[in-house]
Parts: C-alpha cells; sequence; structure tokens
C-alpha cells in the first residue's frame, strides 16, 4: 500500500458532502413504505442522526432541509442543536408536490393562484434561508403533465420563466436560486426541466445567482453524465450534486452502489474543471434508504464518494496527458483505469487515523450503540 | 365512412375486457397520492364504478379483485352485487408487498417462516376464488433486490420454484395460475421475475395450468412488445395481459395514451395467433389514474383498445400477404398502416348504436350524472 | 369525409422538405450494404431521382448536398439541372468522418494539423454554398471517444468552440451554420455534441447565424423531443430538423414509421411556435433506405409529414385550451387524440388532385416507369 | 498485497478464452472502417497475431474461426499452423448475412429457395467443424424486419424453428449448437432471436446439443445481465459467452472497458452457477477495435476477464452468506464490494510470473517488436 502525498492527504481534508434531513426518515415506493425502528420524529432528530455521520467521517459538516418537513418554530434553536451535535444547517429545499393545489403544476400552473401560491412558498423558503444563513434555495419542481394534450408546454416554460425571476429577485446578495432538473417522473409525459439544457437556459436568464443542479438519477438511460458535468462547469453554471445512484429510473440508491466506476469518472471530471474544493460547486446527497438502515446507509455513501474522489486524485496526469496527445488510446485509457483499479481503503484508513478519525467508519458506527439508542428512546 | 363487415361485427362482439376494481381508488406515486371526491370506499363500490363502464361500452363485463384490498366477510354478497350491477366478478390477484415481513422478499424469502406466509396468502386467494368462482390467480411479486450482493439471486429463483409449485399444488381443475413480470420496481437492482423467458421458465416446470402474464407496461426501453405476445401464443402459454401504456417505466397510463401505433401491433399479433376471443386469453386493464378521472379513464381505455382492434381487424391480409410473399418492404408496410390510419370511429358508434349502447360512451358517462351523485353520497 | 378548410389548404400548401442526396444511394448497416439496381452514379442521377419526389407529392422542392459526397466540377451546371428537373439545391453537409486523419476527431482533434484541415473542409463547403447559393451550412461530427480517458473532454470542447468559431466568421451575411447535435455512433463513450443543450450552447456563443439541427433520431431512449422543438422554437435557435425514425439507437427508418403519434405531437410544436412555414426553419429527411426502394420510400415519408401536418392543423385550439385552461386532462387529451385520430388521407387526396398533382403519389410514380428506366440506363 | 490462496491460483489457472479470428481484422462502424497497418491478410495471419495473446498472458488457447471470412483450402494446415503457434482451432461461426440473397432473412425467409441456401451454409459449416475437430457451431442470424408488416413473425419464427432442425440434426455427437440472441441491429423493427427467452425456447425444443450464446452487449438498456446468466445456468442452457461491452448499443468494446463492476457481477455468477472452469460454458470475446491497435486490444480484454475473475474468486462467501441470512443489505452488499474493491493486479502478476508468464503482458507484448515487424511484412 502507498500512503498519499501531502497533495492528495490535503485535497482530502476539502472535502465536505451535505447530507439531507430526509434520508433519515421513513421511505419506500409507491407500493409500500416500510418503517424502521427509531425513526427521527422531530428535525431535531433529523439533525443528531445526520451528524453521526459526520463524526464517524469528518466528511459531512452540513445538512440540509426541506421545507415544510423540515418546518420549526425557532430555526435558531434549529442552527443551535446542529451545532451542538457538530455540524451546520444547509441547503434549504422547496417542496410543492405535496398539496392537492399542485397535481396540475405549481409554478407553472395556469391559474394565477396556485402559481402565486407556489411562489409565495419558496419566499417563505428564502425566509427561512435568512433565518437560518443558508446560501442556496435548491428547487426541484414535480411540474409535468402525463398525457400529450394535457396542457400546453410552451406555456408552461415562460410561466416557469417568470415565477423563477420572481423567486430570483427576493435572494439576498449572497444567497442563490439552484434548479434542479428531472428526466421523468413524478409527471410521465413531459417535466417542465427535463434536462440539463433547459435548466442552464432558465437560470442563464435569470443572473449570476443562479445555477444548475445536477442529480446523477435524473437522465435518460445512456447518458454520459460526466459529459454534463463538464459542461456545467465550463459554462460556469454548475451549481450542486445531488448524488445517488440508479440501475434504471431514479432508482436514489446508494451513490456508487449500481456504478462505481461512472461515480469516479464523475469526480475526474469535476476536479478537471475546477469543481472540487470550490466553495460554488455544492456536493449533496439525495437518496432513499428504502430496505436498508439510514444512517450506515448515509454513511456508506459519503465513504463511496470519498474513495472516488482519492481514486481520482490519484490520477496521474502526466501519463495520461502524453498518451492522450499521442493518441494513444490504450494507453490514455490504461492511465485513466489504473487510477480506478487501485484499492484506496487503507491510505484512507490511515488518512482518518492521522486525523483522530476511526479507521473504519462502518465499524465505528456499528459499535457506538447509537442505533439500539434511537430505536429505545423514539417511541412514537 | 364504411360501415364494418357482418364478420367484423360479430368478431367485435366477442371482446371483453376485464377491469381492475383498484382501478376506482386513489392513486399516485411515491411523491403524492391525491384523493378524488367521491372515491369508493368499499369493494362494493369499487364494484359498482366499474360497473358504469361496461353499462356505457358494452366491453367490461368483469372485474379483478386484489386480496387483500378487496377482502369482504361474503363474497357471495358481493358477486351478487356485481350481478346487480350488470357484471361479474373475475381473476384475484394476490399481494404480498405491503407487509413489513416482505421487506426482503415473500414467496422467494430465504426464511422459510416468511415463505410459508406468503404461500398460505396464496392459498387464501384459491379460497376466495373457490367462493367467488375466478377462474385465475394472478400473481405478481415486488420480489427482488436493491443492491448487489443483498441476496443470492440462484437460490431465490429456486424458492420461487418450489413456492409457486406448492400454490400450483391448490389449484382446482379450472382454475390457472398467472404469473406477472416486470422489470424493475420496486426493487432496482434485480427483481426475481424479470421478463418473459423466466415467466415461461417457471410456468412451463409447473404444467399446463399455469400460464404467463404480459403487462405492456412492464419492460425495458425498446422492447419490441408484440414480438413477445407472438412468442407466447405461440408457445401456448400466454394466459393474460395487464393493458396499460407508458412512455418511460411502468408508468400506468391509459392504454394507447403513449402510443397508439404498439398497442395496434400488440392487437394485430393477438388476433394473429389466435389469441382473440380466446377464453384462454384474458384481456384486462391495470393502470393508475394519478391525476384524471376514474370512471372515465377507464372508458377511455376500454375504447382505446375497442379502436386498436376495430383497426386490426379490418386488416388486408390478402394484400398484407402478398406483399410479404414479393418480397415488398414499402408495400407490406402500407397495407400494414392502411389499417392503422383508418378512422374506426364512426363505424364503432354505428356499432354501439346498433347494440342499444350510447354512440358516444364518454358523453353519456359525463350526461349520467353519476360523478355528481357518487361525490354527494361518499361523504367520508 | 370533411375536406379542409381554406386555411389549412393554404397552409399545406406552403410545406417543403428538403431531401438528402445520399437518400438515394446505397446503404446499409456496418454488416452489409445491400445494392440496389438503377443506383445513381453521379450528384446529376441523385439529383433527378429526387426530383421525383417532388413530381408526384409538390413537397419536395430541394436537395441538400454532402461534400465531398457530390462534390462536381460545376455546381452552376449541377443548379441547372436541377431547375431543369423543376427542383433547386438546398443545404450544403460537410463530411469530417471519412479520411484516416479523423480517427480520433476533426475539429476537436488535438492536433492542429487536423483541426485545420477540418476547419478548412467547412472553408471549402463555403465556397460552395456560394456558388450553389445555399444559405445553410449544415456539420454533423463524428467527433467523440470510444473509452474513457481516451481524451480530454474538455479540452475537445474548447477546440470545438474555436473551430466553429473559425468557420462561422467566413460565413456571408445571409448563409448560416447549423449545428446537429447526436447522443452517441460512431463514438461511444461520448460524443463532442451530445445532445441539444451543448449545441445550443456553442452556437449561442458563436451569434445569431448559428442555429441548432434536431434529427429526430438522435436521442437516448424515452427523450421527449417535442419538448425540446418547444424550447429551441421559444429560444429562437431551431435552424433545421433532419426528420427520420427510430425504434432504438440512430435506425434512420422513413420517418413516421417507427411512431406516428410521436411524429404528430412533433409537428404540432413546430406549428405551435411559429416554425410551420417559417422560413427560419428547415424541413428535411435524413434516412438510410436500407433494404426498401429508395424514390419510393422518400415518397413515402414526405407523405407521412404532410399527413402529421394535416392533422395538427385540424387541431381543434378552442376545444383544447378550453379543456387545459379547466384542468380537464381527459378532455384536453380527447381534443389532441381527435385530430390525431383523423383520416386525413381522403382530404389530401383532394388537396393534391386540386393542385393537378396525383392523388396517390406512391401508385403514380411505381405506374411512372421511371424506376425500371434507371435500372435499364444505369449499367455500371 | 495478499498473496493468492492455493485455490485460487489453481482456479485460475483453469481459466481459458477463445478469441475471434475477425478481431484482428479492420474493423469500423457504418460511417467508415479506418484501416490499420499490418493488418492481417489471410486466416493464417489472423491465428499468429490471435497467438500473440495467449503467448503474452497464458489465457487465449483458442480462436474461433468465421466462415466464409476464414475459408482455406486446407484447414488441416490451419489447424497445424496454429499449433505451431501455440493455440488451437474453436468454435466455427456462420455468416449469412453478406449475401444479397439474405437482405430480408436467412434461416427464416419466405422463400424456400433461400432457407435452403442458408441451411446448406451451417451444413457446409458442420463440414469445416468435422476438419478441424470443432465442438461448437455459434449462429448468429441478422434476420428481422426494419417495418411494422413487412413480415409475419410469425411464420418467421416457425421458419426458424424448422431450419434449425434440419441443422441440428446434422451435429455430430459431440458437436453442438449455440444459438445468440440480439436485441437489435442491423434489423431496426424486429430481430428474429431479440432475447434469451426466444434463444431458450428454440434451443430447448432442439435438444440437449443445442445451447444459449449469450453476447454481453446484445441487451435492452438496463437489462441485468448477471440474472440472465444465473438463469441459463440454472437451467442448463448456457452454452457459450460473446464478451464485450458497451454504453449504449452493441458498441462491441473492450470487455470491461464501459462497466468493470457489471463485469465482475457477471463472472460472479459463473462462478455460483457452476459455469466456470465448465467446459460446457465457453467463453469467448466478440469485439470490435475500431480505433485501437487490435493485439493489445485483445490482450486488454483478456487481461479485464481474469482480473474480474480473480476478484470473484475472492469473494468471501461465509461474510456474505450470513449477512443475506441476517437480511443484513449493508453488510451483504459490503462483502460483495470488498471483493471488488480488491486491487488484484499485483497477485495477478505474481501468479503470472510463477509460470513463466510475463509479469506485464502489455508492456511484455510492446517490447516484443510483433507489431513493427507485421507492418513491415505485411505489404498489401
Amino acid at each position: 500500500m502507498t500512503s498519499f502525498t501531502e497533495q492528495i492527504s490535503a485535497d482530502l481534508n476539502r472535502q465536505a458532502i451535505e447530507l439531507p434531513s430526509w434520508a433519515f426518515d421513513n421511505a419506500g415506493t409507491r407500493f409500500r413504505v416500510f418503517t424502521q425502528n427509531g425513526s427521527p420524529r422531530t428535525p431535531f432528530e433529523k439533525i443528531s442522526d445526520a451528524s453521526q455521520v459526520h463524526r464517524h467521517t469528518g466528511l459531512a459538516p452540513t445538512i440540509a432541509l426541506h421545507i415544510p418537513w423540515d418546518r420549526v418554530d425557532d430555526y435558531g434553536a434549529l442552527a443551535r442543536h446542529a451545532e451542538s451535535e457538530g455540524v451546520r444547517l444547509g441547503t434549504i429545499n422547496s417542496n410543492t408536490f405535496q398539496d392537492d393545489d399542485y397535481k396540475l403544476g405549481s409554478v407553472t400552473h395556469s391559474d394565477p393562484r396556485i402559481r402565486q401560491k407556489a411562489i409565495d412558498h419558496h419566499y417563505s423558503c428564502i425566509d427561512v434561508m435568512n433565518e437560518t444563513g443558508s446560501r442556496d434555495l435548491k428547487i426541484w419542481l414535480a411540474d409535468g403533465t402525463n398525457y400529450p394534450g394535457q396542457d400546453d408546454m410552451r406555456g408552461r416554460q415562460d410561466r416557469l420563466a417568470d415565477s423563477l425571476a420572481a423567486i430570483y429577485s427576493r435572494l439576498g446578495d449572497e444567497q442563490r436560486l439552484v434548479l434542479e432538473y428531472k428526466f421523468f417522473e413524478p409527471a410521465f409525459y413531459h417535466t417542465d426541466v427535463p434536462d440539463w439544457g433547459t435548466s442552464y437556459a432558465q437560470v442563464s436568464a435569470l443572473g449570476p445567482k443562479a445555477m444548475v443542479c445536477l442529480d446523477t438519477g435524473h437522465h435518460a438511460p445512456g447518458t454520459n453524465i460526466e459529459f454534463i458535468v463538464m459542461q456545467l462547469l465550463r459554462l460556469g453554471k454548475l451549481g450542486s450534486f445531488d448524488f445517488n445512484s440508479r440501475f434504471y429510473a431514479d432508482d436514489d440508491l446508494i451513490v456508487g452502489a449500481a456504478d462505481p466506476f461512472q461515480l469516479f469518472r464523475i469526480v475526474v471530471e469535476v476536479i478537471r474543471g475546477g469543481g472540487y474544493g470550490n466553495p460554488d460547486v455544492a456536493f449533496m446527497l439525495d437518496q432513499s434508504h428504502n430496505i436498508e438502515d439510514k444512517i450506515p446507509a448515509q454513511i456508506r455513501s459519503v465513504l463511496n464518494i470519498q474513495e472516488a474522489t482519492a481514486k481520482a486524485l490519484l490520477l496521474d496526469h502526466s501519463s495520461l496527458d502524453a498518451a492522450q496527445r499521442d493518441g494513444d488510446v490504450l494507453a490514455a485509457n490504461g492511465a485513466f483505469m489504473d487510477a480506478f483499479q487501485t484499492d484506496v481503503r487503507p491510505a484512507l484508513a490511515e488518512w482518518r487515523a492521522s486525523r483522530g478519525l476511526p479507521e473504519d467508519p462502518m465499524r465505528a458506527y456499528a459499535e457506538s450503540g447509537y442505533a439500539q439508542q434511537i430505536i429505545a428512546d423514539r417511541v412514537v
């Protein structure tokens, strides 16, 4: 085993991955939500759970909130609770898909009343951001249609632009709007922000504080996601990632579980494009732990990203560049695969030990007794 | 407009499409189930709703039940209620995906207790069949895994075979087991019956009373579904259809809504392979009306199938066969498209009128006042 | 049968679809190119073949050329030949994928010599345009990589921008550059212009004379193409269409053959977005008739587009708008489907007859003896 | 680094991967075949090239032939040449897709003359097998249609069965027929053997000497290939593999290049199902090296399979089984990933050294001078 160089160790120090508060709650599919003992009953408990991930990995210092799921009376108290657990509050996510009014759309709805209701919801999210000190308002819209002819796609796109402009105008100088795109689901014929191109065109029309969010599960089959990462970084519009993995649709599995090589390729492009250790690009998880335990699943997720990052940092750019310059396809691919094939786990254990972190975070959490404690404590 | 020939009119008389009781209940996605006023509160009310479809179309004489969703104390009473509404009870669908025990599998589970529980559930479904006089036990399994290595796929397949054999052994002489396959969802890494090949291999091992169910939404992108229809009819193992349509995954939209040409091609193969008007091949709907009104959505669905059938019956086989024999690609495709392009709606209106049915079933239902009545009556 | 209104008849008069000269040549797959008797031996003969399509349909007044496939000594003579056949020369397509130098890229290549060679090729295409009076330079690039790490995607994207800027700078005031995107093939890991977002970002950086070309076969499975049509028209950047159809990849089948409903939806969005009868949006075919006769296949193709257009023009917008405004999903979809289900062929035959065109162009061509003539004449 | 156990070392000794003679020839896409200097001019030279792979890896002792591409006057001479190069002749592949007669089909064609011609071709392949001592006749058919209605899919399936029965009847006692399936291409609407289910049904009807060939690139997007491996082994019908990899369609890239984790999962199922080291399951490559050097690309390919195999052999089944039995999703997946994440390259280098093979076969080949030699020798 080779230890990491000073440079790589230092680079790894800069990694920070935001956790979603909702990852700790019960989750499932349309067929069934399986409940787990010890599930958090309040936003405070979700933050406590999330802090376990940071405690054992040093990788997850912030928690994203979802409004209204994480609505509390006193966000200052929530922020102080987070601090007491060693973490901070992060991105605010809006939600315009769980109200009967939004059945046919929210910010794109043809009814001005519903549209304004959705805009107002985002204003209230900005109010929360002002209280929590959050920088980013992340917008994922369930807007779309199920049947051809159901609505006018062009009119919806124009209303989307208007609504986003209204929301954008409320942002503070240091705040950002990050617009997520999604290929399909829950709308099945069209979604109003289906691809990076649409998100890019919409946020470009808004201004410099509007950015694109790339969720790794929100693409058509076969899409080369790292290409989009490259392109958005090149265009200066990659605001954040929602990491997860998928075999088929938006499966929301543990990041790196379905295709670890794809995760590696994505991280390589992040580094190549200046997105690593860059505060303008936020790394977040957005997953759904339907059948596995949630806290260790989140630990596994941040470790998977860290392992992919360590491999990407090991990439021998002088060999790679030389082979690319020579047009030596096999040598270039060989240099690339060499980094991927390297087993970085021993070096990462060493890196952790040197920082006072457990060498094996999965085991450390399992042995911590936290899981047993919350099952005992959280009687509904 | 050309009226239908006597032969086509007679062929259309033989069409019967089974409705799923659950299509009349509230439905949605993992993000939201939108509730509708007037939703049925009991299996009896679901049957009343379903009977509206038959009343206005003459196409939907039977209703499939889902156990335990449609469990009642007295199935005789339910059957009599159906008869009083002009319809009959049909296929019994089992459900082994909504119990915490089934989180990691049901008939494939490695724990013999859970496996037996799932088998016992199917026995109780057969008991219901004995009471209702149903012929078919339809089995769709949510069994599968989300992560590579989570379980042993081979062991699960062997246990599936054993469990199905146990269930099969309980069938009466006139009863059948129909095994549905599904590409993915709710399991994301593998499903235990992912494709027609697996269903075919499993039911072939059971015996002549076991058949395959083809759900039109349960295939990989790009799959030629009519080929599978052809193959299963050729192999004598097509037991039933679950009709619906999809743009992407198992969207469960109104059949024919996403790709009416595909529906036409499927019906052409059904007729070609002797599956039309053949009691051994059951036609059913299995859809999820998330945002549209349920009763008219079911009316629309059976009409879509009827229109596709009328077009398929119009196919000029002498022209088609001649062109195929001559290797004239454009002429053969032209004969095929000619049937599809024909507007059969006027002739179908005439066919309906001649049978005492409303010419426009959608309008007849809208004007019947039934929707207003159930909203008024069904106060929860 | 209802005849068309004056308005629809007039709208149909404005339709013009450009044919690709290469559609008349032998075509095939990587496994085999089947040769057909009577294949054109020169660009002049290709234009004669193409003119047959216009002669019988009145829909295809221009022919796109491909350089170097259609290189001739005297483009004036070629243009005069076209005129004598009742058609005109149209778009010029460049080709940077059939020279060993381009094995690893053309305008994106890391070697400045090869890059300049590819740029120079485009300059020579502009020279041809100046001679033929063509407005559009259409660029489809085979550039991409087959293996991760093979080359630097970001560097290639930057070089693409530079090369396009050089080409753009040579355009005359009335000329345009139209950049096509393609999901995959012949490159299998990444293509340098894989999606509309990339093409849009690149042409936006160039200026108002650069536009996007949408080839209907160049998308990931499940992509909602009419959404992209809507979006590009909304953004003012839809320059042209390459029509064809596909079941799986870039199958290059007869447009409308695989999914006539999709073609209808696309045309509806073209009209909705002001792209119909708009000289800024060019309609072209780009197909590969591997096994069917080429001239009738092109006739079939333009007729398919015309039928879809007639249906789209029949759309009852007042019913549709009202249903959309009311949020009546089924009524809105019903109005949409009503137009699609209408059989427009009799009215189109009438429209043709009133313009001195054959009522049945397929039959008219078959009976013209042209096919027999070219087989007899074109002995290689 | 841990060295391999004796058991694993012994297991690795049993690995043998057959190379396709056509992998050494020029290859490309429908857009371009790029030629390489030093390409083999005869079947003898292809075998010499292939033997280089075995020389440096010890993994590729046999070569598959393709008839008529590898037709020679004296197969005994070819076999002796192979022996002199340290390898042997293997599977015979038939070819019924490169003759104008087969434009609309071969063994499925409606014209009995063409059908018989295709059957006769297979008889002649069996004649070659009798001369070369080959066991397997591998049949991949390009048969299918491009347009709905073009031909009768059911009739074609029946004719396929008849033709295969005729071919099967000619097999010697120790010979086998292996039927490959393919999702699409070169046919675009339907292929006559599109999926494993069809191949399985067809070979099951033939008898015990007929088996299925699984080509890893011949599936719909998202298909779980290792499930099919499991199922075919369970059913006793997996006859052989064609290995390659793909991002989108049948890209025919270097095996393991697109998704090394998928390759690992496939090999795990091969071992689990008793297919490893089992003479009844043949491992072959079938790739298309369009832009990379062919001999080192084949070396890279067999090394990729060996690495995946070594990882799969390292799988800790006691941990895995325990976690699966406990329903511990994360632990089971963790045990699985642990094997995949291990870097087996140092141990494989050691294994090679202990067998007198070069530690780094890629480098050994590069330094051998063979590439320079054939470029100098093979002047066309």
